[in-house]
């Protein structure tokens, strides 16, 4: 199996952001950005405060390549929702690795 | 689709720390434990450090199910690992969430 490229953002947003809207937005530009293999994300529900450290959102987009990722990562669609995100956002953290499939799904 | 169950732990490990094996501990335990569907981590290579913010490595454990997550956190050879894992990481978030597919896979 190739190996899979991926962006994961982590974020606590500020108060009073709109969260949804900014998820619909999210949501349409990886869906118009064709290298862009997948996006999903989640809020979490279950992990302690002391573990959580207030964030509350993780997005993971996965790509095919890390030419792939580069070509996100430089798409206008992409530059301009990162600017918009980064005013809502009261802190990040960015990972961006290249996937190690430890335990394949059986 | 099934909405899938995630745990995501976004690290950063003491200086000092011989990672390697700690990772061939975590492979093993993810190995060792059932319930968990599937185990991917990856070393963050393209981030900018005002993003990453010290972190290096991101690991992604994926479940079937909420309650196959619980049967996850409670297993003794989780906890075991756990104990571990906590004396070499300098700082950690971790979030626990079900899993939203935006974009699926073409």
């Amino acid at each position: 199996m190739a190996t899979e490229f991926k962006h994961l953002v982590v974020a606590k947003f500020k108060d009073g952001v709109a969260v949804e809207g900014l998820l619909k937005e999210m949501e349409k530009m990886a869906s118009e950005i064709d290298s862009v293999m997948s996006f999903e994300w989640g809020q979490d529900i279950e992990s302690l405060e002391m573990l959580r450290q207030g964030f509350t959102h993780a997005f993971l987009m996965i790509f095919k390549s890390k030419e792939d990722f580069a070509a996100f990562a430089g798409h206008p669609k992409h530059v301009e929702f990162s600017a918009t995100f980064s005013t809502a956002i009261d802190k990040v953290v960015v990972l961006d690795f290249p996937a190690v499939l430890a335990k394949p799904p059986a």
